[in-house]
């Protein structure tokens, strides 16, 4: 894509001349490498959907983001998920939901993903970091929080263990296209989006739609029927989404999440919480995709006996473990 | 019941000893004929579970009252019957969806179905008057109308066509256990029930449940989590009560509701408010029983030729029909 004649692009099935003469001309403003020193200048790394680490359930949709800048964690644990998306222009009702529920769910150590927008989505972040971790997925570039009110949340987000995610160039500005897309990002990262409060024709009923058709679950926050904003709630209970008052109507779909506990997720966030800044380092390289003590040692630029002794220790806290071959991965 | 020796009581399946005592001990401080005159003193009028106008949907249920006391309209058209039900300690949110849901649905020419109690009852009740007909259910005798401050609630029920209906003897006051009891009475009256608030273990709950034992549909005006008063009725959509936010919902369950409209039943209850007190008085004697001519003359006390003259009429209005005999009923 980043070399082919026009001709060859043009050629290809579902590219018009149009399309295939818009590559070239933005690609030509374009340069690779100045657009990974942006990233790596902002502290964003970078996943392609050939990485080990690619989020696995996001690789499963239709169309998942062929590149995904991340700032912060940089391995999302799809299996421990959930979504909480609503409306911009929400209700003190409605933000009080999203922030309780995100904040019970969090304390059960699943991580909470939104859209960092203002209103369910501030709260939903804003709950989660109280006991948790929780994902924003931006509809701009990461170099361009939106909105910047929301600048000292994303910071915050990356501190407590939580990440920041785009499919976007790191400068790019967000657009009336960008955020409609972005929605299938947050209902694919996630196993279930609950969406408590959305006027009839809103962002949050996409996501909704989406996730259905993503096969995932999707869950409702019910409200009086004189509130606008919980119309498109309600419509959704009545097509069949469920009906949620608390995370236990959540959690309980999910054999493997109903079982969580709060002192199992407790444990295990202080268990990260102890690490020193270079155990950090270590215990964040290490994700899926087997990782080789040599490797370790050279991208952390440790000594082979201070790499052996960290590997020990977070083994012994069952944080990783140790496949064949000297290589390691994430515990699951 | 009235006559037969304790010993014959007592060896009935189901009467124990204690029973049988309390019944012939009950009795002797009952006289049925004073019980008459109380009825026809009050205009009440009486229907067994043998009378062909006893209501047709209540007689399907498990336990059908024997006896029904009915002031007001005798005959309840039980295939244009819909209940709302609801919580005494009701928010304002709540009684404003139970007046517009009656409204609404008066309307279309439904009967509203309630149980007179303060709250969630009165707002149905009095939400229905606003359009047509609605029928109150009490959980005392009919000449001890509970709560006091509905008496003139139920007049004006009694006045727009409704009736009042209660399975106590007429002196009875209220208990405890009568409401409850009244419930099935409630539920088995009517196509479905539509709870509008209720807070866990709540009255209206009970009906809900004894609706889904006899068959009816159960719907349920969804309400915030954090309104104790939709606790119930949240729950009740979570065990798979049809969520409520407006008639249609609750229409579309029921093909031959459904294609009700305003301007029929407009119609229907002009022609019923235009005919003179004669014509209203051979109007409210035809039930769904088959009534011969000759029974009409001796019952309004009018010639053969008024009577003839008023049937003719109120065939012409599409209020009665004629069957074979001259003999008259009421029209679907």
């Amino acid at each position: 894509m980043w070399e082919a004649p026009q001709g060859t692009l043009s050629s290809l099935p579902g590219f018009s001349d149009e399309v295939a003469s818009r590559i070239v001309a933005g690609r030509s403003e374009k340069d690779l490498d100045s657009e990974l020193e942006r990233a790596r200048n902002l502290g964003v790394g970078i996943l392609t959907v050939l990485d080990e680490d690619y989020p696995p359930l996001l690789r499963q949709i239709e169309n998942p983001p062929v590149v995904l800048y991340v700032r912060g964690e940089m391995l999302i644990d799809t299996a421990r998920t959930l979504a909480i998306v609503g409306t911009r222009r929400s209700s003190r009702y409605g933000r009080a939901m999203a922030s309780k529920i995100a904040r019970d769910l969090a304390r059960l150590g699943i991580t909470v993903v939104s859209g960092l927008a203002v209103g369910i989505d501030t709260a939903a972040h804003t709950g989660a970091l109280e006991s948790g971790r929780t994902v924003a997925v931006l509809g701009s570039g990461l170099g361009h929080i939106y909105p910047a009110s929301n600048a000292r949340l994303a910071e915050q987000i990356c501190a407590q263990g939580g990440s920041l995610i785009s499919e976007y160039p790191i400068a790019m500005p967000p657009s009336k296209w960008t955020f409609p897309q972005r929605n299938r990002i947050i209902s694919g990262l996630s196993r279930g989006v609950i969406v408590v409060e959305a006027p009839q024709r809103s962002g949050a009923l996409i996501t909704a739609r989406l996730a259905m058709e993503q096969g995932r679950e999707v869950f409702a926050v019910p409200g009086n029927v004189t509130s606008q904003a919980s119309a498109g709630t309600n419509s959704l209970i009545k097509d069949g989404a469920k009906l949620v008052t608390c995370v236990e109507d959540v959690v309980s779909e999910f054999p493997d999440l109903a079982t969580l506990t709060e002192p199992q997720a407790k444990a295990q966030q202080q268990r990260e919480a102890t690490l020193s800044p270079e155990e950090r380092r270590v215990y964040d390289l290490i994700g899926l995709e087997p990782l080789h003590i040599d490797d370790i040692i050279s991208q952390v630029g440790i000594s082979p006996t201070r790499a052996a002794q960290i590997l020990l220790m977070l083994q012994m806290q069952g944080l990783i473990e140790q496949i064949e071959g000297r290589r390691y991965i994430r515990s699951p």
